[in-house]
């Protein structure tokens, strides 16, 4: 997971994204600015010596939105940052498995149109590639197709919320049955009906093109055409598909939004969009867009595809006799020196013990020390070979260098 | 902060400590297991749905102990083990300002002696050289050694608390009067009145050695000589001071610890040491010792001292008029692939308008496209230079190579 979390957070640096750290720990009437009834139920909460309520962090968009309203705030717009850290709910089972979960996410505040939804599109899809998956779709849909289509349904508000509902829940048979019982029948109950099928490549914004009457829904498709250029741009044409039918959080997410997901995962590794309500909330009106990566899914991805971090590879196993110890420190201390991830044994031990040693650590090399000039080397394979310390290190960044 | 944490990770990684995630939220009855009473009033506590009190994390020694005696009870000793994360405390200004403080550290489980000692202090002088300290002070201590000297002064027991509580707050002034207070006069007494002066150089373990007439202060300075030897192998000879004056947390360390000080900071940056009792505590009995490094702290001197981390640097800004923004998307997906950092902007600019832009940003190099095969780099110094796409990557990264 760590791995995945490094691997994340370099690509995000490449794109010019800063990283800041938000508490852990945060008075609950000041992030309650950002949230709704149901997230707040969600957050743990705790009472603070002085009476007040504390609360755990729950996600992280929100603590960065209150740090670019507050002490960012004489920071020039947009601002790119990006996070990670863990995220506590008192309810699993939504996004985590877990009352624990970690995140590393990324916020462009301060920009909107295209251009942006595109970056962050772009960059969420390089981080899934950073992080070593190689099975993956990203979705992407909008929040404002859906509004456009409720709000010329002609359909009675009473209704739209229980359509709003349904299609929140994927429920396509309550769905139906909501439709059928008004007699009203335009386009826009066709589409809502065909939600289902508005998933796949770039043609579907065509497709929905030719069936949509009403303007919200029509400048929504033309930003979605406008996205998939640019992403083509970004070298990434084919590495998207998308889902009118994604319905998310409606009060939050204000237009451009995604998803992504791994082979077998029922549960989205990544999840983004635009929120260009937030950031007023606290003081800074400001369009917004971003997405985190749930990093406990994606470890869970790359563990069942067999995927072993290259960060827990040792290059070396030093092993010594009494006489070799300080030689030992000495070759450890040089190694390092070169970037190397080398172990110097805590116990004496002869050869052959050291072999079984290096092999419970996982060393690529085993280097045993028998006294002030003797090493000898032991590689993963091949016989044992005598060296002067002076050629320990070329030996072996030639053979790191032949197997990376 | 999170430059100094990738820098310290990466040096304990070179040492082949392997990173481990340890939970913010676990339950107090299984914390307080390895946990003092002042250490659990310390802790913010909460209580769970079913009634169970959880806290949140102090410190992560204890959940890393819980660790190699739990998930790790079939990983075979010695492990190396590191981890970073926040720590919280309602009980802020011992060894943190704030409720919230962020710390890295380092455990090596299952080994004794002064060969382990030595390769977490060369450890943590490396974490620090790797954080980018330049000044900075480590004192070497011993728990016994102290332990060794108060056991054989023959001060009756109510006197022996009175003095150990007086050494822990280093009031000297109270130690006097409360030897004073006794008939008995013995060479255990003089060295604990001379304790303040026990600091400075190896050659105070000799002095101590002269003085000293218990075989468990003797051991202690035996083992500290042979952690100089060994701290000399390591390239350290001269970066280590003793204090053996040192005296912190009896019933918790029971060897040779350190600490590590920097310019100006009264709170120690670095904190470890021997601690052979815990493990058992968890039912995997095991000696033990680790230190932990306050990030806080080390920002707080990175700041003072004018440091400004490479990782926030960023190597190009990419503007773009409306005819070039695709060539412009290429070409940070261009740069980034060669490992740049590379910001493209998120609205048309003219060449004047983006030089303040990418000012602002504090990029390396402006890049400003213009058309499908138009781009004008502008580096910090010097005339701006129209190139083709192709030769923007070659430019860069040689200005890059030449500032490294």
């Amino acid at each position: 997971m760590r791995a995945t979390q490094e691997a994340v957070l370099a690509e995000m640096r490449r794109w010019g994204y800063r990283l800041v750290v938000t508490p852990t720990l945060e008075r609950l009437d000041v992030l309650a600015l950002g949230l709704d009834g149901e997230q707040r139920r969600r957050l743990i909460k705790l009472t603070d010596g002085d009476g007040s309520v504390l609360a755990l962090v729950g996600e992280r968009t929100i603590p960065v939105a209150r740090l670019v309203a507050g002490k960012l705030r004489s920071a020039p717009l947009p601002l790119r940052l990006c996070y990670t850290g863990p995220v506590l709910t008192n309810d699993p089972g939504r996004f985590v498995r877990r009352r624990e979960a970690h995140q590393v996410g990324a916020e462009l505040v301060g920009a909107s149109g295209p251009v942006a939804d595109a970056e962050v599109i772009a960059m969420a899809v390089r981080c899934l590639d950073a992080a070593g998956l190689r099975r993956y779709q990203v979705d992407v849909g909008h929040a404002e197709f859906f509004r456009g289509l409720l709000d010329s349904s002609e359909l009675p508000a009473a209704l739209k919320s229980g359509v709003e509902a349904a299609l929140g829940r994927r429920d396509f048979v309550a769905l139906a049955e909501l439709l059928e019982s008004t007699s009203l029948r335009n386009a826009e109950h066709e589409l809502l009906l065909r939600f289902p099928a508005l998933r796949g490549g770039a043609e579907i914004l065509e497709a929905a093109g030719a069936l949509v009457r009403n303007r919200r829904s029509e400048r929504a498709l033309q930003e979605l055409d406008r996205v998939h250029e640019l992403l083509r741009a970004h070298g990434l044409g084919d590495a998207v598909s998308f889902d009118l039918g994604a319905i998310r959080d409606f009060d939050y997410y204000t237009g451009v939004i995604f998803e992504g997901y791994g082979p077998d995962v029922g549960r989205p590794l990544v999840l983004g969009g635009r929120y260009d309500r937030l950031l007023a909330r606290f003081g800074r009106p400001a369009p917004a867009t971003g997405f985190m990566v749930h990093l406990d899914l994606v470890g869970e991805v790359l563990w069942r595809e067999g995927w072993s971090p290259a960060l827990t590879r040792l290059d070396a196993g030093v092993a010594w006799t009494p006489a070799g110890l300080e030689a030992a420190l000495r070759l450890g201390a040089r190694l390092r020196l070169f970037g190397m991830r080398a172990v110097v044994d805590t116990r004496s031990r002869g050869l052959e013990e050291a072999r079984g040693w290096a092999q419970a650590l996982k060393a690529r090399n085993l280097l045993h020390v028998d006294g002030e000039a003797g090493v000898v080397w032991a590689p993963a394979e091949g016989p044992p070979i005598r060296l002067a310390p002076d050629e320990v290190v070329e030996r072996l960044t030639h053979t790191a260098e032949a197997s990376r």
